[in-house]
């Protein structure tokens, strides 16, 4: 019987700004008592690699320009976030009240160029971590160094989806598992015809583990995924999720491109 | 430790029109040899739904109107197809090439009403459930009294998400469990701050179930999450997922409301 199961893992501490993710997600999957199998997958919630690698920017050191106090009137957020969205952005994609959509420099469509309040001291925001992928390669390279296993990192948050009411876990950074599942031509439905479907994998694999990390208060940012079978594969990239060219052609509808 | 486990149930046989999903659940369970235990989520495909409930169509019986010939010229879809697509939506959103966005008669907002070609008989079409919170509904029923213990039942089904490259399992019905987990008064954040954050807690479930899915020819359109910590309920509903407010916008910009 095909089983999967997802562990979270308690007691990770405080990250502070310097610290190391990869010894930090090993020490606590140490204090646990838990060792990674064989295709494993470690889920590490973004929030602590944005801490760690200093991402976490004090409002009182921002001023904000002539574009970002215009946003932010439209808008009603804090012109100083603003500021930070469009330095974190391509372009801002649409602006409402109560809400500004970016393309993240990374490439993907977020919500305030994914900077959050929740969970950094008073005054302090955290961005996304510089590079998820790269953040997930290294952590994925010393879990396997340390355990002697192939396993896999994603890097998840929390995000909006257009027309529902509340947030989802989905992957921002990915090693060693395939962001995006491709049916291949060999893949049929059960009438034995062809088809093509593509299957957020990582997007799917951070929902999961999102259950369990829960609300802001539950402090639970690790768990580890056993039993999911996948192709491993050392190419896969965040940006396989995204599709660049609905992207371009919404921001050219708006003469931004 | 917290720990989740999600089991895919083997052998779940093809469905066939008026039969009851309620029978087939309990008789893969009873194969399968899993007995529910109390909190367990029951998370079913909503493909075999559609098919116990006759919302198999077969194209050659339906007849396009002229605007559905219309919308087809522009998204190149099968007029026969949109027909169905407006037969099955209080509106259509956005019409571009190749995509049809829907605001289906259950209430969310979907691309092509959730109507599908896979693992259904050449030249029929399913059709979404009828009712897929009442169909959730009567399953957790026959499951509750069957196994004397408290159990959830979540509808499940892929769909897209805008501007990524594939699909995600997300949900279609509930019963017994949150639909939207809200942040409540007491919900703060590790520095203690207040957070209103809202879950999609049946979102979530639904791709984490997803994930042993698969792709389309696993046919695997049953799985059981046991383990998974949520505050029972009786009052859930689909809808609670859904920004009402922010369709009805969409849908007065382009005067159609």
């Amino acid at each position: 019987m095909y089983q999967v199961s997802l562990t979270a893992i308690p007691n990770v501490p405080l990250v502070q700004s310097r610290d190391s993710v990869g010894d930090i997600v090993m020490t606590a999957l140490q204090d646990a008592n838990v060792s990674l199998k064989e295709q494993d997958i470690v889920v590490i919630a973004s929030k602590i690699v944005s801490k760690a690698e200093g991402r976490v920017i004090s409002l009182s050191t921002i001023t904000p320009s002539d574009r970002a106090r215009e946003i932010a009137t439209i808008s009603g957020k804090d012109p100083r976030i603003v500021e930070l969205m469009i330095q974190e952005s391509k372009a801002i994609l649409r602006v409402k009240p109560g809400v500004v959509v970016t393309v993240h420099r990374l490439g993907f469509v977020c919500t305030s160029a994914g900077i959050d309040r929740a969970n950094v001291e008073e005054g302090t925001v955290s961005l996304l971590p510089q590079n998820p992928d790269e953040s997930a390669a290294k952590v994925r390279h010393l879990l396997m160094e340390k355990f002697g296993v192939n396993v896999a990192v994603v890097i998840n948050d929390s995000f909006g989806i257009e027309y529902r009411a509340g947030s989802i876990g989905l992957a921002l950074g990915v090693a060693g598992v395939p962001a995006l599942l491709k049916g291949n031509s060999d893949e049929k439905d059960i009438y034995d015809r062809k088809r093509n479907v593509s299957i957020l994998f990582a997007d799917e694999i951070s929902a999961a583990a999102s259950l369990l990390m829960g609300q802001s208060s539950a402090g639970i940012p690790l768990v580890v995924v056993s039993g999911l079978q996948y192709p491993v594969t050392e190419e896969s990239r965040i940006t396989d999720l995204v599709v660049s060219s609905q992207i371009d052609s919404d921001l050219a509808e708006q003469g931004q491109s």
